[in-house]
């Protein structure tokens, strides 16, 4: 009796469900970047959803290393598997085919069907190229998919996508058609390789070529470096996963090998990984990949900003927090740059414990962070629904924030087109009224994932980071105002703070709790004790850490930055009494409950 | 003309100088932890200094896979590199040989002149054991080392001392002989593989057996598996160094090999390291070392603490910050076990790029951590020079200790022969103190490496670590007292961690500048602004973070704590007034500038 089939990828309304194969043929001379020439080639892809009439809703997928054209659904009905990010691709799904035409292709150089080593040589009958293969790079692999979207009548991209070799190759994208695609997600990925990182891969390809069976690249099809190829794979595999990771699969109980045949089972594991690697990898394909990613370098003599001058995309990066291949802090670079580059660019750090691999597995922000990403347009309904999903400070509607005491000086103050930098800027608020009411350049600083989510539904570009940490990056003058909106109280030493945040911007705008408004002051002598109150919700031993301040002390501060030869001036203040509703001009230390400054650099 | 003979490890006060390889044979059957046994064996071993009357002098060094027994010293005049240790080891080096007997020896199965699988077989005429030498473990190597030892008539060991595998033998040794080694450094190891390393291992051991050259471990002494040893050497070798190390040597304008003979730097530097290492070791050595250490695993069904029930040595785990082979997490595991099981145990934690290798090279913290703990005497004079160097808060001499008001209290609260936490202890003063006047068993925690090794130098057991994160760390009831001296201010959410503190404490002492203080409530009321004296001594600008308290709060915290069933009494407690001098009984909260609270659990 036949297995019956597994029907959860068809019939359903959320899966894409049957996908077929498809190869474009690309005629003539293609110029590699390396000089030398291929005489034609082909791209094995694969297409979901419906190109609009405007041909305006394409999203290219480019895969990773070992990946290929088949990100969704299924090729027959007996298919136990579907595609590798069928979790992320489909009706209604994050990457939505009911909304975007999704394309992908098996890359130039590949073996899963597009012209590469393993492919036969036009010139030479019935061999394939081999150890002949030219040298390949990833812009030549983007240089081929742009051919296959021209073909296919398609002249922008409403996004690019793609995690680890496929982000270095959507970064690649931004880079060498600028505007093509509007908005680039680049996932687990990196500018350039680490050292780290090309001496694994080095030591992969020792293992290939120094398998008798490679014979300098020329091994026929179907045979060639089968251990040195596994061993490779092995020890790469355990690169894209991470330590926790690991111990949590094949640690503690699982540690060792409940079939006996292996010792441990991550040794079962990795002997697995090897052997089903070599069935579907072609060993030339894989040296000719990895050396492709080693070279990979935007960052050149230059720097990275000036790789990403001509760059008009909005960009999403996201790192995984145990990502140690290509680590949150090379995706940090990317978006550093982009911004010193004065870019849309935003960053996401995920805590997930798969390691590398991560961008792989379905994980639920993972998911919402590229659907709201991907959004064409902001739905107010969408946006409050996060605001209570979330679970933070409910506003009636997002229009409450014009209540927001401190946002009514600051909307005040900020002039049409200014650049702001919003430091601890939570969900986003005020960026997103600054932008509809004075179309503001705005950037957000925050540490928190899911407001940093927020961040992007609102379409306000977002830096998920530490302040003084994002502060550090950016260059001088980079912004019209830097916004500390009632969360100075909460750093640790923030003199220094302000005084980068007044190099990187030209002026500052802060606002504060006064501490010393008369009620915590007559409440301190008579009780000898802090305050509960809705400023000040908790009691002693539930309290963070902050460094509340009070008007005079501000003050005090401005006077000896001054003295210390700072060139600023205080510019507008604004007092709000004790209601933060009325203003209040007189005795301000005394009578006010919040306060907002203007600095003002000169010069 | 020949070269001429560097001279730097000759003739100088503090090297070793010439040194000599000497041969243990062990005759008669010695039995394995695999049931096997060895026909005799052979070590290969070294020694320097002088071994004293008492013979209680000796320090045994343990030696790294594939390290050896030239600790040390030089073989001839011409040599231009010393052992391995050489910075480490010598006379007035942290490692005195002025002072110390100091012995190591090539490990059982090694390939450096002990017995192994490069050894000839004794039944065997003229063949080496290859793949025929029995498996081994961590146990077997050290119950070889403790027959060597025997035999040159020690009976005890002032210390034993190892990394990585070396420490992996060192811990052994501690379980395996109580008390035989009065003191043990243990240095980048751990209690167990992770599965990240184990499957490291896998894939080198995999490159091995895969190459055709190894003929199922029976190849003749100077072939075998050059290339497959060669790779799994160059995958190694990247998880001895750290992704930071490996870019500060490799990368930047280093990254392309200048010599042009390789692509990248990093691969002349593999392929360097994959052929010398093939030169000198064998590959069946590393393959059953490698698996000895995978199987190493004192966790076992019981747990640490458990396998460290018969401890009888004061132990120093120490790691490092950029360790990913063996973590400091790895490191701190083998610390709270000891702790757990009631053992003299301290921790620190080296913030040092080099990785895993970090315990090889010189490194200023790293060598007085070592020297300061193997010291047999404490003297005070030295003591005082340490508080001098670290450029903390200066006392006269370490007795004026006394003088601190909460320390007098405190000093006066602790009965003999307790066990006692210092949380935040700083140098160890207090510790320090109630150890020579209470004989208590003190064991300190302090984030900061300085003060820890201040804390080593005292002789008082130290935990380098965050205060949180140890105590969730300690088991219930783990000590009579637990001591928070003037630091609960810089705790965010004090009450957890004060109910952690009465889970592992019996009692509780905490002393707290009074925030209440009458000055302060003036002075607010007043200026509307906090208080800069010696107390507060910074400016809000330059202020960290933290969390001031009153009497009165903290009073309130305890009744609400009793409220909450929390089975505690306020117990003795001394208030001082603000000049910490007098003592203060009438308005505490109003009068007071120190208070200093007994908090008992009840039952």
């Amino acid at each position: 009796m036949p297995a019956t089939p597994d029907k959860k990828y068809l019939n359903h309304a959320n899966e894409i469900g049957l996908v077929s194969e498809k190869t474009f043929s690309f005629d003539g001379i293609f110029n590699l970047t390396s000089g030398e020439t291929l005489d034609g080639f082909q791209l094995r892809y694969e297409c979901y959803g419906r190109l609009n009439a405007k041909k305006d809703n394409a999203i290219y997928i480019c895969h990773a290393l070992t990946g290929d054209h088949h990100v969704a659904g299924v090729y027959t009905e007996q298919d136990h598997k579907a595609g590798w990010w069928n979790h992320v691709v489909g009706p209604g799904k994050p990457i939505d085919t009911n909304r975007f035409f999704v394309l992908s292709s098996n890359c130039l150089g590949g073996c899963r069907g597009s012209t590469g080593p393993s492919t036969y040589h036009p010139k030479i009958d019935g061999e394939p190229h081999g150890a002949n293969f030219p040298d390949l790079s990833i812009c030549d692999m983007i240089r081929a998919q742009h051919a296959l979207i021209e073909h296919l009548g398609i002249s922008s991209l409403h996004a690019v996508v793609g995690g680890s070799m496929g982000g270095m190759q959507a970064l690649q994208w931004i880079v060498e058609y600028p505007g093509f695609a509007r908005n680039a997600i680049i996932i687990a990925a990196t500018a350039q390789h680490s050292v780290q990182t090309i001496a694994f891969n080095e030591a992969g390809r020792c293992s290939i070529r120094g398998d008798l069976g490679w014979e300098n690249g020329n091994y026929p099809n179907g045979a060639g470096p089968t251990q040195g190829l596994s061993v490779a794979r092995m020890m790469a595999h355990i690169t894209y996963l991470s330590d926790v990771g690991m111990e949590e699969k094949f640690g503690g109980e699982q540690r060792l090998d409940p079939s006996k045949k292996f010792e441990f089972s991550v040794q079962g594991y990795l002997d697995h990984q090897g052997k089903k690697f070599v069935d579907r990898f072609d060993a030339n394909s894989y040296l000719k990949l990895t050396e492709a990613l080693d070279r990979f370098n935007l960052v050149g003599e230059d720097g990275l900003a000036s790789a990403f001058e001509k760059v008009d995309t909005r960009t999403l990066v996201i790192a995984f927090s145990s990502d140690w291949l290509y680590t949150p802090k090379q995706n940090k670079d990317i978006v550093d740059a982009l911004l010193l580059a004065g870019k849309n660019a935003s960053y996401l750090e995920i805590d997930h414990s798969h390691g590398h691999d991560s961008f792989l597995i379905d994980s639920g922000p993972f998911l919402k962070a590229l659907g709201s990403f991907l959004k064409e347009e902001d739905h107010a309904n969408d946006s409050d629904q996060v605001l209570e999903d979330d679970g933070f400070r409910k506003l009636k509607n997002r229009y409450e924030v014009k209540k927001e005491a401190d946002f009514r000086a600051i909307d005040d103050w900020v002039s049409p087109g200014d650049k702001v930098l919003d430091l601890g800027c939570g969900r986003g608020l005020l960026l997103e009224h600054l932008r509809a009411t004075k179309n503001v350049q705005g950037l957000g600083v925050d540490w928190d994932l899911n407001k940093s989510i927020s961040c992007i539904s609102r379409k306000v570009p977002i830096y998920q980071e530490e302040i003084l940490s994002a502060l550090s990056k950016f260059g001088d003058d980079s912004f019209d105002w830097v916004i500390f909106s009632r969360m100075v109280e909460s750093l640790p030493e923030p003199g220094k703070i302000l005084e980068q945040a007044l190099r990187v911007g030209h002026k500052v705008a802060i606002s504060f709790v006064n501490h010393g408004y008369w009620r915590n002051r007559f409440n301190f002598l008579l009780h000898g004790a802090r305050v509960c109150n809705e400023v000040y919700p908790h009691q002693w031993e539930s309290s963070h850490l902050s460094n509340h301040f009070s008007i005079r002390e501000f003050e005090d501060f401005s006077k000896r930055l001054l003295s210390n030869g700072m060139q600023i001036n205080l510019g507008r203040k604004v007092f709000y009494r004790g209601d933060w509703l009325r203003k209040c001009k007189f005795l301000p230390n005394f009578r006010a409950g919040l306060a907002i400054y203007e600095i003002i650099k000169k010069g």
